[in-house]
Protein backbone atom coordinates (compact mmCIF):
# COMPACT_ATOMS: atom_id res chain seq x y z
CA UNK A 1 0.00 0.00 0.00
CA UNK A 2 2.57 2.34 0.92
CA UNK A 3 4.21 1.63 -2.33
CA UNK A 4 1.41 1.84 -4.39
CA UNK A 5 0.84 5.62 -2.73
CA UNK A 6 4.65 6.17 -3.69
CA UNK A 7 4.49 5.10 -7.43
CA UNK A 8 1.26 7.33 -7.31
CA UNK A 9 3.32 10.10 -5.74
CA UNK A 10 6.15 9.72 -8.42
CA UNK A 11 3.37 9.72 -11.25
CA UNK A 12 1.79 13.17 -10.16
CA UNK A 13 5.03 14.84 -9.70
CA UNK A 14 5.86 13.70 -13.02
CA UNK A 15 3.00 15.00 -14.90
CA UNK A 16 3.95 18.20 -12.52
CA UNK A 17 7.45 18.46 -14.16
CA UNK A 18 7.62 16.79 -17.46
CA UNK A 19 4.50 18.68 -19.03
CA UNK A 20 4.89 21.82 -20.70
CA UNK A 21 3.38 24.60 -18.36
CA UNK A 22 0.01 25.77 -19.26
CA UNK A 23 1.34 29.01 -20.26
CA UNK A 24 3.00 27.74 -23.17
CA UNK A 25 1.37 29.43 -26.38
CA UNK A 26 -0.84 28.34 -27.21
CA UNK A 27 -1.98 28.51 -23.95
CA UNK A 28 -5.53 27.60 -24.11
CA UNK A 29 -3.97 23.92 -25.84
CA UNK A 30 -1.05 23.76 -23.08
CA UNK A 31 -4.17 24.09 -20.32
CA UNK A 32 -6.65 21.59 -22.17
CA UNK A 33 -3.83 18.94 -22.32
CA UNK A 34 -2.54 19.50 -18.05
CA UNK A 35 -6.41 19.97 -17.03
CA UNK A 36 -6.71 16.27 -19.11
CA UNK A 37 -3.81 14.97 -17.33
CA UNK A 38 -4.35 16.31 -13.63
CA UNK A 39 -7.70 14.31 -13.81
CA UNK A 40 -6.46 12.01 -11.35
CA UNK A 41 -7.76 8.43 -11.64
CA UNK A 42 -6.18 4.90 -10.82
CA UNK A 43 -2.92 5.97 -13.08
CA UNK A 44 -2.81 1.83 -13.45
CA UNK A 45 -1.34 1.51 -16.34
CA UNK A 46 1.72 4.13 -15.40
CA UNK A 47 1.81 2.38 -12.17
CA UNK A 48 2.14 -0.96 -13.89
CA UNK A 49 5.30 0.11 -15.63
CA UNK A 50 6.99 1.64 -12.27
CA UNK A 51 5.75 -1.58 -10.81
CA UNK A 52 7.41 -3.83 -13.74
CA UNK A 53 10.74 -2.20 -13.36
CA UNK A 54 11.02 -2.68 -10.03
CA UNK A 55 10.48 -6.40 -10.11
CA UNK A 56 13.59 -7.22 -11.76
CA UNK A 57 17.00 -6.50 -9.40
CA UNK A 58 18.44 -2.83 -10.47
CA UNK A 59 21.31 -3.73 -12.80
CA UNK A 60 23.87 -1.26 -14.50
CA UNK A 61 21.47 -0.94 -17.80
CA UNK A 62 18.60 -0.32 -15.62
CA UNK A 63 16.97 3.29 -16.99
CA UNK A 64 14.16 5.56 -15.05
CA UNK A 65 10.99 4.64 -16.31
CA UNK A 66 9.21 7.20 -15.22
CA UNK A 67 9.26 9.23 -18.30
CA UNK A 68 7.73 5.51 -19.92
CA UNK A 69 4.98 5.53 -17.32
CA UNK A 70 4.38 9.20 -18.77
CA UNK A 71 4.53 8.49 -22.00
CA UNK A 72 1.90 5.62 -21.40
CA UNK A 73 -0.74 7.78 -19.22
CA UNK A 74 -0.39 10.41 -22.07
CA UNK A 75 -1.53 7.61 -24.70
CA UNK A 76 -4.57 6.58 -21.67
CA UNK A 77 -5.47 10.03 -21.64
CA UNK A 78 -5.30 10.76 -25.13
CA UNK A 79 -7.87 7.96 -25.80
CA UNK A 80 -10.21 9.39 -22.52
CA UNK A 81 -10.54 12.76 -24.29
CA UNK A 82 -11.38 11.58 -27.96
CA UNK A 83 -13.52 8.47 -26.73
CA UNK A 84 -15.81 11.21 -24.52
CA UNK A 85 -16.28 13.82 -27.85
CA UNK A 86 -19.95 13.65 -29.20
CA UNK A 87 -19.25 12.05 -32.05
CA UNK A 88 -17.99 8.85 -29.97
CA UNK A 89 -19.65 8.24 -26.32
CA UNK A 90 -20.79 12.01 -25.73
CA UNK A 91 -19.80 12.11 -22.06
CA UNK A 92 -20.08 14.53 -19.93
CA UNK A 93 -18.08 13.52 -16.79
CA UNK A 94 -14.68 11.68 -16.47
CA UNK A 95 -13.21 11.16 -13.10
CA UNK A 96 -15.93 13.32 -11.28
CA UNK A 97 -15.16 16.31 -13.51
CA UNK A 98 -16.47 17.59 -16.62
CA UNK A 99 -15.21 15.91 -19.70
CA UNK A 100 -12.33 18.17 -21.89
CA UNK A 101 -14.66 19.07 -24.47
CA UNK A 102 -17.59 20.25 -21.51
CA UNK A 103 -14.85 22.53 -19.71
CA UNK A 104 -12.83 23.85 -23.14
CA UNK A 105 -14.96 23.12 -26.51
CA UNK A 106 -14.77 20.39 -29.18
CA UNK A 107 -11.92 21.74 -31.49
CA UNK A 108 -9.51 22.11 -28.29
CA UNK A 109 -10.26 18.18 -26.91
CA UNK A 110 -9.42 17.07 -30.14
CA UNK A 111 -6.43 18.95 -30.17
CA UNK A 112 -5.29 18.30 -27.08
CA UNK A 113 -5.67 14.62 -27.54
CA UNK A 114 -3.68 14.43 -30.44
CA UNK A 115 -1.06 16.84 -28.74
CA UNK A 116 -0.69 14.28 -25.86
CA UNK A 117 -0.80 11.34 -27.97
CA UNK A 118 2.17 13.24 -29.92
CA UNK A 119 3.79 14.04 -26.95
CA UNK A 120 4.06 10.26 -25.63
CA UNK A 121 6.21 9.86 -28.52
CA UNK A 122 8.47 12.89 -27.96
CA UNK A 123 8.76 12.10 -24.21
CA UNK A 124 10.13 8.86 -25.10
CA UNK A 125 12.97 10.02 -27.85
CA UNK A 126 13.92 13.03 -25.37
CA UNK A 127 14.21 11.32 -21.77
CA UNK A 128 15.84 8.11 -23.23
CA UNK A 129 18.45 9.73 -26.09
CA UNK A 130 21.29 9.01 -24.65
CA UNK A 131 19.64 5.48 -25.14
CA UNK A 132 18.53 5.42 -28.40
CA UNK A 133 17.89 1.84 -28.32
CA UNK A 134 15.72 1.37 -25.76
CA UNK A 135 13.86 4.76 -27.09
CA UNK A 136 13.48 2.67 -29.65
CA UNK A 137 11.96 -0.28 -28.30
CA UNK A 138 9.81 1.85 -26.05
CA UNK A 139 8.38 3.77 -29.00
CA UNK A 140 7.76 0.68 -30.93
CA UNK A 141 6.38 -0.73 -28.02
CA UNK A 142 3.89 1.94 -27.32
CA UNK A 143 3.00 3.08 -31.34
CA UNK A 144 2.31 -0.95 -32.16
CA UNK A 145 -0.51 -1.05 -28.76
CA UNK A 146 -1.85 2.30 -29.37
CA UNK A 147 -1.88 1.33 -32.99
CA UNK A 148 -5.03 0.90 -35.74
CA UNK A 149 -4.82 -2.85 -34.50
CA UNK A 150 -5.04 -2.56 -30.90
CA UNK A 151 -5.79 0.38 -28.87
CA UNK A 152 -7.73 2.12 -31.99
CA UNK A 153 -9.02 -0.88 -33.15
CA UNK A 154 -10.45 -2.16 -30.24
CA UNK A 155 -12.25 1.29 -29.99
CA UNK A 156 -13.64 0.98 -33.68
CA UNK A 157 -14.76 -2.41 -33.04
CA UNK A 158 -16.60 -0.77 -29.99
CA UNK A 159 -18.20 1.31 -31.20
CA UNK A 160 -18.99 -0.57 -34.46
CA UNK A 161 -20.76 -3.60 -32.06
CA UNK A 162 -22.67 -0.59 -30.39
CA UNK A 163 -26.52 -1.29 -30.38
CA UNK A 164 -25.95 -4.16 -32.44
CA UNK A 165 -28.00 -7.13 -31.32
CA UNK A 166 -25.85 -10.16 -30.54
CA UNK A 167 -22.54 -9.52 -30.49
CA UNK A 168 -20.63 -12.32 -30.12
CA UNK A 169 -18.21 -13.75 -27.81
CA UNK A 170 -15.49 -13.70 -30.22
CA UNK A 171 -16.35 -9.63 -30.84
CA UNK A 172 -16.39 -9.20 -27.46
CA UNK A 173 -12.74 -10.74 -26.95
CA UNK A 174 -11.81 -8.59 -29.86
CA UNK A 175 -12.90 -5.21 -28.19
CA UNK A 176 -11.31 -6.18 -24.94
CA UNK A 177 -7.84 -7.36 -26.08
CA UNK A 178 -7.19 -4.43 -27.67
CA UNK A 179 -9.39 -1.29 -26.61
CA UNK A 180 -7.86 -2.42 -22.55
CA UNK A 181 -5.03 -5.18 -23.08
CA UNK A 182 -3.05 -3.72 -25.06
CA UNK A 183 -2.04 -0.83 -23.35
CA UNK A 184 -2.12 -3.33 -20.19
CA UNK A 185 0.43 -5.29 -22.01
CA UNK A 186 2.30 -2.42 -23.23
CA UNK A 187 2.82 -0.56 -20.14
CA UNK A 188 4.28 -3.84 -18.20
CA UNK A 189 6.58 -4.79 -21.28
CA UNK A 190 7.97 -1.03 -21.43
CA UNK A 191 9.01 -1.43 -17.32
CA UNK A 192 10.74 -4.40 -18.72
CA UNK A 193 12.36 -3.20 -20.91
CA UNK A 194 13.56 -0.27 -18.31
CA UNK A 195 14.45 -3.20 -16.38
CA UNK A 196 16.52 -4.82 -19.36
CA UNK A 197 14.33 -7.76 -19.57
CA UNK A 198 14.78 -10.43 -21.26
CA UNK A 199 12.71 -11.46 -24.41
CA UNK A 200 11.15 -14.52 -22.45
CA UNK A 201 10.27 -12.15 -19.50
CA UNK A 202 9.00 -9.71 -22.15
CA UNK A 203 6.78 -12.36 -23.13
CA UNK A 204 5.69 -13.53 -19.50
CA UNK A 205 5.03 -9.50 -18.55
CA UNK A 206 2.87 -9.62 -21.85
CA UNK A 207 0.85 -12.29 -20.91
CA UNK A 208 0.27 -11.41 -17.44
CA UNK A 209 -1.16 -8.09 -19.22
CA UNK A 210 -3.41 -9.59 -21.53
CA UNK A 211 -5.12 -11.88 -18.23
CA UNK A 212 -4.74 -8.13 -16.29
CA UNK A 213 -6.76 -6.50 -19.31
CA UNK A 214 -9.39 -8.76 -19.86
CA UNK A 215 -9.97 -8.94 -15.97
CA UNK A 216 -9.21 -5.33 -15.37
CA UNK A 217 -12.19 -4.83 -18.37
CA UNK A 218 -14.87 -7.14 -17.23
CA UNK A 219 -14.51 -5.61 -13.44
CA UNK A 220 -15.24 -1.93 -15.12
CA UNK A 221 -18.00 -4.01 -16.81
CA UNK A 222 -19.36 -5.00 -13.54
CA UNK A 223 -18.73 -2.08 -11.97
CA UNK A 224 -20.45 -0.13 -14.56
CA UNK A 225 -23.63 -2.03 -13.97
CA UNK A 226 -23.84 -1.91 -9.94
CA UNK A 227 -22.62 1.54 -8.80
CA UNK A 228 -23.69 5.03 -9.05
CA UNK A 229 -22.21 7.73 -10.73
CA UNK A 230 -20.64 9.11 -7.89
CA UNK A 231 -18.69 6.04 -7.08
CA UNK A 232 -17.52 5.62 -10.38
CA UNK A 233 -16.47 9.03 -11.27
CA UNK A 234 -18.28 8.60 -14.61
CA UNK A 235 -21.84 8.28 -15.85
CA UNK A 236 -22.83 4.89 -14.34
CA UNK A 237 -25.36 2.49 -16.01
CA UNK A 238 -24.26 4.08 -19.56
CA UNK A 239 -23.08 1.05 -21.15
CA UNK A 240 -26.51 -0.84 -21.17
CA UNK A 241 -28.46 2.33 -22.23
CA UNK A 242 -25.96 2.83 -25.11
CA UNK A 243 -26.76 -0.71 -26.35
CA UNK A 244 -22.54 -1.58 -25.32
CA UNK A 245 -21.25 -4.65 -26.30
CA UNK A 246 -19.68 -5.59 -21.88
CA UNK A 247 -19.31 -8.72 -20.68
CA UNK A 248 -21.89 -8.22 -18.85
CA UNK A 249 -24.22 -8.08 -21.56
CA UNK A 250 -23.65 -10.79 -23.00
CA UNK A 251 -22.73 -13.28 -20.81
CA UNK A 252 -24.49 -12.35 -17.15
CA UNK A 253 -23.00 -10.66 -14.57
CA UNK A 254 -22.22 -14.25 -12.27
CA UNK A 255 -20.41 -15.16 -15.36
CA UNK A 256 -18.74 -11.83 -15.48
CA UNK A 257 -17.29 -12.28 -12.15
CA UNK A 258 -16.38 -15.81 -12.63
CA UNK A 259 -14.51 -14.44 -15.91
CA UNK A 260 -12.76 -11.86 -13.91
CA UNK A 261 -11.38 -14.25 -11.22
CA UNK A 262 -9.83 -16.55 -13.84
CA UNK A 263 -8.11 -13.93 -15.73
CA UNK A 264 -7.24 -12.14 -12.70
CA UNK A 265 -5.61 -15.88 -11.26
CA UNK A 266 -3.72 -16.56 -14.85
CA UNK A 267 -1.92 -13.16 -14.30
CA UNK A 268 -0.98 -13.40 -10.99
CA UNK A 269 0.45 -16.92 -12.33
CA UNK A 270 2.15 -15.68 -14.94
CA UNK A 271 4.15 -13.09 -12.38
CA UNK A 272 4.88 -15.95 -10.22
CA UNK A 273 7.15 -16.92 -13.47
CA UNK A 274 8.70 -13.82 -13.57
CA UNK A 275 12.59 -14.12 -11.54
CA UNK A 276 12.04 -11.03 -9.91
CA UNK A 277 9.81 -9.52 -7.02
CA UNK A 278 6.46 -9.07 -8.10
CA UNK A 279 4.39 -9.32 -4.45
CA UNK A 280 3.46 -5.73 -5.58
CA UNK A 281 1.95 -6.62 -9.12
CA UNK A 282 0.24 -9.53 -7.67
CA UNK A 283 -0.93 -7.97 -5.02
CA UNK A 284 -2.44 -5.43 -7.40
CA UNK A 285 -4.22 -7.79 -9.04
CA UNK A 286 -5.87 -9.17 -6.40
CA UNK A 287 -6.86 -5.60 -5.16
CA UNK A 288 -8.70 -4.67 -8.44
CA UNK A 289 -10.75 -8.00 -8.56
CA UNK A 290 -11.80 -7.32 -4.56
CA UNK A 291 -13.99 -4.67 -6.20
CA UNK A 292 -16.21 -6.57 -7.54
CA UNK A 293 -16.03 -8.96 -4.53
CA UNK B 1 10.25 16.95 -64.10
CA UNK B 2 11.02 13.13 -64.66
CA UNK B 3 12.75 12.78 -61.01
CA UNK B 4 9.00 14.91 -59.41
CA UNK B 5 7.35 11.74 -61.20
CA UNK B 6 9.52 8.99 -59.84
CA UNK B 7 9.46 10.04 -56.66
CA UNK B 8 6.11 10.43 -56.35
CA UNK B 9 5.52 7.11 -57.86
CA UNK B 10 7.84 5.52 -55.14
CA UNK B 11 5.23 7.50 -52.40
CA UNK B 12 2.30 6.33 -54.28
CA UNK B 13 3.74 2.48 -54.11
CA UNK B 14 5.14 2.58 -50.57
CA UNK B 15 1.50 4.08 -49.56
CA UNK B 16 -0.14 0.80 -51.40
CA UNK B 17 2.15 -1.69 -49.64
CA UNK B 18 3.36 -0.03 -46.45
CA UNK B 19 -0.43 0.44 -45.30
CA UNK B 20 -1.95 -2.47 -43.98
CA UNK B 21 -4.47 -4.14 -46.15
CA UNK B 22 -7.79 -2.30 -46.17
CA UNK B 23 -9.86 -5.62 -44.86
CA UNK B 24 -7.64 -5.74 -42.03
CA UNK B 25 -9.99 -5.86 -38.75
CA UNK B 26 -11.61 -3.79 -38.33
CA UNK B 27 -12.03 -3.08 -41.73
CA UNK B 28 -13.58 0.25 -41.59
CA UNK B 29 -11.08 2.01 -39.90
CA UNK B 30 -8.36 0.92 -42.50
CA UNK B 31 -10.39 1.30 -45.16
CA UNK B 32 -10.79 4.86 -44.17
CA UNK B 33 -7.20 5.13 -43.62
CA UNK B 34 -6.29 3.92 -46.88
CA UNK B 35 -9.32 6.46 -48.43
CA UNK B 36 -7.26 9.23 -47.03
CA UNK B 37 -3.86 8.37 -47.62
CA UNK B 38 -4.80 7.86 -51.29
CA UNK B 39 -6.62 11.22 -52.05
CA UNK B 40 -3.67 12.14 -54.03
CA UNK B 41 -2.43 15.60 -53.16
CA UNK B 42 1.10 17.27 -54.35
CA UNK B 43 3.01 14.71 -51.43
CA UNK B 44 5.08 17.60 -51.13
CA UNK B 45 6.26 16.40 -48.07
CA UNK B 46 7.25 13.07 -48.49
CA UNK B 47 8.77 14.37 -52.11
CA UNK B 48 10.72 16.76 -49.93
CA UNK B 49 12.15 13.85 -47.76
CA UNK B 50 13.31 12.00 -50.77
CA UNK B 51 14.63 14.55 -52.19
CA UNK B 52 16.69 15.40 -49.05
CA UNK B 53 18.10 12.34 -49.00
CA UNK B 54 19.29 12.36 -52.37
CA UNK B 55 20.92 16.02 -52.51
CA UNK B 56 23.69 13.88 -50.29
CA UNK B 57 26.29 11.62 -51.72
CA UNK B 58 25.26 7.87 -51.15
CA UNK B 59 27.25 6.90 -48.21
CA UNK B 60 27.87 3.69 -46.85
CA UNK B 61 25.46 4.90 -43.66
CA UNK B 62 22.94 6.39 -45.83
CA UNK B 63 19.36 4.29 -45.51
CA UNK B 64 15.99 4.02 -47.24
CA UNK B 65 14.08 7.56 -46.83
CA UNK B 66 10.27 5.97 -48.02
CA UNK B 67 9.55 4.81 -44.42
CA UNK B 68 10.53 7.88 -43.14
CA UNK B 69 8.86 9.97 -46.34
CA UNK B 70 5.48 7.83 -45.55
CA UNK B 71 5.60 8.34 -41.80
CA UNK B 72 5.58 12.27 -42.82
CA UNK B 73 2.50 11.73 -44.76
CA UNK B 74 0.83 10.09 -42.55
CA UNK B 75 1.65 13.12 -40.25
CA UNK B 76 0.37 15.26 -42.71
CA UNK B 77 -2.89 13.31 -43.51
CA UNK B 78 -4.40 13.05 -39.99
CA UNK B 79 -3.93 16.56 -39.71
CA UNK B 80 -6.01 17.42 -42.39
CA UNK B 81 -8.53 14.67 -41.58
CA UNK B 82 -9.10 16.56 -38.02
CA UNK B 83 -9.09 19.74 -39.57
CA UNK B 84 -11.83 19.24 -41.91
CA UNK B 85 -13.93 18.11 -38.81
CA UNK B 86 -17.40 19.93 -37.65
CA UNK B 87 -15.68 20.92 -34.55
CA UNK B 88 -12.89 22.38 -37.23
CA UNK B 89 -12.87 24.04 -40.25
CA UNK B 90 -16.11 21.70 -41.08
CA UNK B 91 -15.36 21.05 -44.94
CA UNK B 92 -17.27 18.74 -47.17
CA UNK B 93 -14.33 18.63 -49.91
CA UNK B 94 -10.22 17.82 -49.81
CA UNK B 95 -8.27 16.90 -52.79
CA UNK B 96 -11.51 16.81 -54.75
CA UNK B 97 -13.11 14.25 -53.17
CA UNK B 98 -15.25 14.25 -50.14
CA UNK B 99 -13.42 14.67 -46.86
CA UNK B 100 -12.98 11.22 -44.18
CA UNK B 101 -15.82 12.30 -42.19
CA UNK B 102 -18.49 12.58 -44.98
CA UNK B 103 -17.77 8.90 -46.98
CA UNK B 104 -17.44 7.47 -43.90
CA UNK B 105 -18.49 9.46 -40.69
CA UNK B 106 -17.02 11.59 -37.78
CA UNK B 107 -15.82 8.87 -35.36
CA UNK B 108 -14.48 6.56 -38.11
CA UNK B 109 -12.27 9.98 -39.42
CA UNK B 110 -11.37 10.78 -35.49
CA UNK B 111 -10.16 7.17 -35.48
CA UNK B 112 -8.72 6.93 -38.77
CA UNK B 113 -6.73 10.31 -37.85
CA UNK B 114 -5.45 8.96 -34.32
CA UNK B 115 -4.67 5.73 -35.80
CA UNK B 116 -2.18 7.26 -38.80
CA UNK B 117 -0.76 9.89 -36.47
CA UNK B 118 0.35 6.54 -34.19
CA UNK B 119 1.16 4.79 -37.50
CA UNK B 120 3.85 7.35 -38.36
CA UNK B 121 5.55 6.35 -35.44
CA UNK B 122 5.22 2.79 -36.25
CA UNK B 123 6.47 3.09 -39.48
CA UNK B 124 9.50 4.54 -38.12
CA UNK B 125 10.16 2.31 -35.53
CA UNK B 126 9.75 -1.07 -37.75
CA UNK B 127 11.70 -0.34 -40.50
CA UNK B 128 14.82 1.37 -38.90
CA UNK B 129 14.97 -1.47 -36.20
CA UNK B 130 17.99 -2.42 -37.33
CA UNK B 131 19.54 1.35 -36.85
CA UNK B 132 17.98 2.28 -33.62
CA UNK B 133 20.11 5.40 -33.40
CA UNK B 134 18.61 6.71 -37.02
CA UNK B 135 14.98 5.52 -35.83
CA UNK B 136 15.09 7.26 -32.71
CA UNK B 137 16.09 10.01 -34.43
CA UNK B 138 13.61 10.46 -37.04
CA UNK B 139 11.13 9.69 -34.40
CA UNK B 140 12.69 12.93 -31.89
CA UNK B 141 12.15 14.90 -34.95
CA UNK B 142 8.77 13.81 -36.19
CA UNK B 143 7.24 14.06 -32.35
CA UNK B 144 9.05 17.66 -31.89
CA UNK B 145 7.36 18.77 -35.54
CA UNK B 146 3.99 17.34 -34.94
CA UNK B 147 3.52 18.41 -30.95
CA UNK B 148 1.72 21.34 -29.32
CA UNK B 149 4.56 23.59 -29.94
CA UNK B 150 4.63 23.35 -33.43
CA UNK B 151 1.81 21.84 -35.73
CA UNK B 152 -0.78 21.23 -33.45
CA UNK B 153 -0.05 24.62 -31.92
CA UNK B 154 -0.18 26.19 -34.83
CA UNK B 155 -3.74 24.70 -35.48
CA UNK B 156 -4.70 26.12 -32.38
CA UNK B 157 -3.77 29.33 -32.93
CA UNK B 158 -5.43 29.64 -36.09
CA UNK B 159 -8.57 28.40 -34.55
CA UNK B 160 -8.06 30.89 -31.85
CA UNK B 161 -7.28 33.52 -34.60
CA UNK B 162 -10.36 33.23 -36.70
CA UNK B 163 -12.90 35.51 -37.19
CA UNK B 164 -11.23 37.77 -34.08
CA UNK B 165 -10.37 41.20 -35.72
CA UNK B 166 -6.79 42.39 -35.77
CA UNK B 167 -4.72 39.61 -36.16
CA UNK B 168 -1.37 40.93 -36.01
CA UNK B 169 1.45 40.11 -38.22
CA UNK B 170 3.34 38.21 -35.23
CA UNK B 171 0.57 36.11 -34.72
CA UNK B 172 0.27 34.90 -38.05
CA UNK B 173 4.13 34.21 -38.14
CA UNK B 174 3.79 32.10 -35.13
CA UNK B 175 0.66 30.01 -37.20
CA UNK B 176 2.72 29.72 -40.59
CA UNK B 177 5.66 28.64 -38.45
CA UNK B 178 4.15 26.09 -37.05
CA UNK B 179 1.24 25.09 -38.87
CA UNK B 180 3.18 24.67 -42.08
CA UNK B 181 6.59 25.21 -41.74
CA UNK B 182 6.86 22.89 -39.18
CA UNK B 183 6.47 19.89 -41.12
CA UNK B 184 8.53 21.16 -43.68
CA UNK B 185 11.85 21.78 -41.95
CA UNK B 186 11.08 17.89 -40.09
CA UNK B 187 10.80 16.30 -43.78
CA UNK B 188 14.11 18.23 -45.00
CA UNK B 189 15.93 16.96 -41.50
CA UNK B 190 14.47 13.65 -41.79
CA UNK B 191 15.67 13.25 -45.23
CA UNK B 192 18.92 14.23 -44.59
CA UNK B 193 18.72 12.06 -41.20
CA UNK B 194 18.57 8.94 -43.17
CA UNK B 195 20.99 10.34 -45.70
CA UNK B 196 23.52 10.91 -42.30
CA UNK B 197 23.90 14.50 -43.06
CA UNK B 198 26.33 16.11 -40.43
CA UNK B 199 24.43 18.38 -37.54
CA UNK B 200 25.29 21.73 -39.57
CA UNK B 201 24.10 20.56 -42.85
CA UNK B 202 20.75 19.78 -40.57
CA UNK B 203 20.63 22.98 -39.49
CA UNK B 204 20.52 24.56 -42.89
CA UNK B 205 17.92 21.92 -43.66
CA UNK B 206 15.85 23.37 -41.43
CA UNK B 207 16.84 26.66 -42.42
CA UNK B 208 15.84 26.13 -45.62
CA UNK B 209 12.29 24.16 -44.80
CA UNK B 210 11.36 27.16 -42.50
CA UNK B 211 11.76 29.75 -45.63
CA UNK B 212 10.32 27.02 -48.25
CA UNK B 213 6.93 26.48 -45.55
CA UNK B 214 6.13 30.45 -45.17
CA UNK B 215 6.51 30.97 -48.58
CA UNK B 216 4.04 27.28 -49.59
CA UNK B 217 1.68 28.98 -46.93
CA UNK B 218 1.28 32.11 -48.62
CA UNK B 219 1.17 30.68 -51.76
CA UNK B 220 -1.63 28.75 -50.52
CA UNK B 221 -3.48 31.71 -48.60
CA UNK B 222 -3.18 33.43 -52.28
CA UNK B 223 -4.53 30.27 -54.24
CA UNK B 224 -7.49 30.29 -51.96
CA UNK B 225 -8.35 33.67 -52.84
CA UNK B 226 -7.83 33.94 -56.48
CA UNK B 227 -8.91 30.29 -57.70
CA UNK B 228 -12.36 27.86 -57.93
CA UNK B 229 -13.08 25.14 -56.00
CA UNK B 230 -11.89 22.31 -58.61
CA UNK B 231 -8.99 23.46 -59.18
CA UNK B 232 -8.08 23.42 -55.92
CA UNK B 233 -10.19 20.19 -54.88
CA UNK B 234 -11.16 22.03 -51.72
CA UNK B 235 -13.53 24.46 -50.92
CA UNK B 236 -12.42 27.91 -52.52
CA UNK B 237 -12.19 31.34 -50.85
CA UNK B 238 -13.03 29.56 -47.39
CA UNK B 239 -10.75 31.55 -46.01
CA UNK B 240 -12.22 34.77 -45.99
CA UNK B 241 -15.80 33.70 -45.12
CA UNK B 242 -14.68 32.17 -42.03
CA UNK B 243 -12.42 35.16 -41.24
CA UNK B 244 -9.26 33.02 -41.18
CA UNK B 245 -6.24 35.00 -40.33
CA UNK B 246 -4.10 34.71 -43.92
CA UNK B 247 -1.66 36.89 -44.96
CA UNK B 248 -3.68 38.08 -47.61
CA UNK B 249 -5.87 39.18 -45.42
CA UNK B 250 -3.55 40.92 -43.06
CA UNK B 251 -1.40 42.34 -45.89
CA UNK B 252 -2.76 42.37 -48.89
CA UNK B 253 -1.89 40.08 -51.86
CA UNK B 254 0.27 42.36 -52.91
CA UNK B 255 2.87 42.10 -50.00
CA UNK B 256 1.78 38.58 -50.12
CA UNK B 257 3.17 37.82 -53.76
CA UNK B 258 5.73 39.83 -52.57
CA UNK B 259 6.97 38.05 -49.19
CA UNK B 260 6.56 34.08 -51.24
CA UNK B 261 9.37 35.70 -53.68
CA UNK B 262 11.74 36.65 -50.42
CA UNK B 263 10.93 33.41 -48.61
CA UNK B 264 11.31 31.54 -51.87
CA UNK B 265 14.84 32.94 -52.36
CA UNK B 266 16.02 32.49 -48.86
CA UNK B 267 15.09 28.78 -49.16
CA UNK B 268 17.31 28.13 -52.35
CA UNK B 269 19.55 30.21 -51.05
CA UNK B 270 20.33 27.67 -47.94
CA UNK B 271 19.79 24.63 -50.08
CA UNK B 272 22.79 26.29 -51.88
CA UNK B 273 24.65 26.29 -49.19
CA UNK B 274 24.28 22.40 -48.65
CA UNK B 275 27.39 20.77 -50.40
CA UNK B 276 25.56 18.02 -52.34
CA UNK B 277 23.54 18.62 -55.29
CA UNK B 278 20.38 20.25 -54.92
CA UNK B 279 18.85 20.97 -57.98
CA UNK B 280 15.68 19.12 -57.68
CA UNK B 281 14.87 20.93 -54.30
CA UNK B 282 15.73 25.00 -55.57
CA UNK B 283 13.75 24.15 -58.92
CA UNK B 284 11.02 22.45 -56.91
CA UNK B 285 11.13 25.72 -54.47
CA UNK B 286 10.56 27.92 -57.78
CA UNK B 287 7.99 25.38 -59.33
CA UNK B 288 5.84 25.96 -55.83
CA UNK B 289 6.35 29.55 -57.02
CA UNK B 290 5.27 29.90 -60.55
CA UNK B 291 1.43 28.83 -59.35
CA UNK B 292 1.06 32.22 -58.86
CA UNK B 293 3.05 34.29 -60.60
Amino acid sequence: MQQHLRYLARIEAGIESFLLPADTPPARLHEAMRYAMQGGGKRLRPVLVLAATDAFPRGPDSADPLPAALAVECVHTYSLIHDDLPCMDNDDLRRGRPTVHRAFDEATALLAGDALLTEAFALLANHYATRPALAHALARELASAAGSRRLIGGQMADLLAEGKSGTSAGELEFIHLNKTAAMIEASLAMGGACAGASRQESESLRTAGRHLGLAFQIIDDVLDGISDSATLGKTAGKDARAGKATYVAVHGIAAARNFACEQTEAAVSAFRRLSGDTAFLTSLAEELLGRIR
